[in-house]
């Protein structure tokens, strides 16, 4: 049962969309995450995800809209909903989801990982 | 699908030990609650417990030890393991538990909350 502290973890990431999990509880994991640039829209089939930002600045696009999320604002983006998160600048991002949740959710592509470090 | 600002979302809550719930997700709740003095040892059954310090710090004391946890910190506490919070200030948690967690796990007395509100 050992704490973690985000301020000495998020910097030891390297490399930007690769998240890493810091825990699991309840069949959920909390990952950390370094956002910059555009991603990919897509969705996840049955999972919610909750975005948590530590530091920097997120825009969620939508297929209609966009919300920015700041340092100190979560959102969750509920199953099915075509999403797709942009960094201007690079932005820490805590994850909660699902163990069973694949990063590009419905598609398969060059960013999509299968196994995830453990930080 | 609104986004929750933490710093705007705390101080509107009033009392300590009363989790607010702030979203739903993958049937799991992340509540927000204000931490202040001691609260008393129990534990859950069936679900593991989060707790992320968003301000202040807390001391999650152990029977046979403790851990403390610092704003930009977390702990996961397992199913089955004792634990008692203690926040000598006010410390602001956010918790990431199944919707079915008891905020007294397997006790019921004075603290135990089975309505909680909403942020």
């Amino acid at each position: 049962m050992q704490k973690t502290n985000l301020a000495k973890e998020f910097p030891k990431i390297s490399g930007h969309w690769k998240p890493r999990i810091a825990a699991e509880l309840n069949g959920q994991h909390v990952k950390l995450v370094k956002f910059q640039g555009a991603f990919v829209f897509h969705h996840h089939e049955h999972e919610d995800e909750m975005f948590l930002v530590v530091k920097g600045r997120l825009r969620m696009d939508f297929q209609d809209s966009h919300e920015w999320i700041e340092a100190g604002e979560f959102i969750v983006v509920p199953r099915g909903v075509e999403h797709c998160p942009v960094a201007d600048e690079e932005c820490w991002v805590l994850l909660f989801e699902p163990a069973s949740t694949l990063n590009t959710g419905n598609l398969v592509n060059e960013h999509t990982l299968t196994e995830l470090e453990r930080v």
